[in-house]
């Protein structure tokens, strides 16, 4: 049942916690559910009553269950919940969660910039860049949608990159020019089109990031707007003083 | 025209800033609207044109408005930017703005806090909090609405602080305990009784915010949830490696 391929590298109750994870978001279990109690977990994975204890506390932290005093732990908020703090891609953030990121690709150009790309990217209106429409999935449902926006002179070879299963982000740490920081800002928006796009209720508010990142030497190489569906995620931050 | 009260600590193009950001915030400029040219504010405000200048950037800066190239600087996205990085409150961000943050405080209980509030606030159900709930308004609109709920051990004399007015983050400054950080989680959501309480169309999508404050010996002090209006307000957060 656990991920073998994985074992030794990550620990087990966090692989208890992924399974578990899954499981609430395929919708094995509904909110307001009891899960497993931690003998139940431990008896199912072979392991001690602490390392399920560690395992539930970590769904409880994100807010997927919380605990009742005596009776257990339940279904809370099904929503995955991402960190504000760092700069990690869509792919990257839900397989640490143990699932199973896909994109399906709606458009690919290589066009001149807008006047907005020009300023954002710091490039010329002679320069091109690649524009990818990419529709993206958990678990084969879709979760949002995102424009990304790359100078072509950064990465030549961009149209070359199976966008479908690799990330930018992994493609940029291959090619030596890892991101080293981005600026994002965020709305809640309403979006028609967006639904319909991706073939979900227009009654579902939508996180709408603007983001741009940056490489080591301040070079702007990514402008990125992504709608992800309100329903689904929740982000955090620290703040500091 | 300008706010003397401050000249001397706010610098003037930050001043022009306001003043422009008002005019667009209360409708005296619509959408695609073009605001004065930067001689039209050299003249109003009796400036070089390289300070309006830079009081026009401010406001590019921010999204509020954008330039077309040999025509000027047009209204753009009408929503208030506000930053994730810090730790800053309502009130605070909203008269940094130059505008006129109020509240009107909905209810006022002195009460056993909830498990969750206990989880959160590292109390005991024997401890009591106060709990707050206001509307907040920008220049006399509604913006959004706040539960506040804080233990009564850490803040005795809450009863008399004027909500309305002050804010909780200020009272702390003045009672030596100021905050030290916060972790903050995000939602867009629906919902139509938040709507229905300040008084808008429910067709709005807000930011949802779920914080939790920490004194600098980390005991937490506040649990506050917030309702921000998603047509009024973007978040801005800058995202390391």
């Amino acid at each position: 049942m656990l991920n073998t391929e994985k074992k030794g590298f990550t620990p087990i109750y966090i692989q208890i916690a992924q399974n578990i994870r899954k499981m609430i978001l395929l919708g094995h279990y509904e909110q307001g559910d009891k899960i497993p109690t931690e003998d139940e977990i431990g008896n199912d994975y072979g392991v001690s009553r602490m390392t399920a204890r560690q395992a539930v506390t970590e769904l409880v932290n994100e807010g997927l269950v919380y605990r009742v005093h005596g009776k257990g732990a339940f279904v809370g908020r099904r929503k995955l919940e991402r960190s504000l703090n760092k700069i990690t891609g869509f792919h990257q953030d839900i397989k640490e969660m143990g699932l199973h990121p896909t994109a399906k690709i709606v458009s690919f150009n290589k066009r001149k910039p807008t006047e907005k790309e020009c300023n954002s990217l710091n490039i010329r209106k002679i320069n091109q860049v690649f524009a990818v429409k990419r529709i993206r999935y958990v678990d084969g449902v879709p979760y949002g949608l995102q424009n990304l926006v790359v100078p072509v002179y950064l990465v030549p070879d961009f149209n070359k990159v199976d966008l479908e299963k690799e990330s930018l982000y992994s493609y940029l740490k291959e090619i030596n020019k890892p991101l080293a920081y981005a600026e994002q800002r965020m709305e809640a928006v309403m979006d028609e089109n967006v639904a319909k796009t991706i073939d979900i209720p227009e009654t579902i508010p939508f996180f709408f990031f603007e983001r741009v990142s940056y490489l080591e030497d301040q070079t702007p190489v990514e402008m990125l707007h992504s709608y992800f569906r309100g329903d689904k995620f929740s982000y955090t931050v620290s703040l500091s003083n």
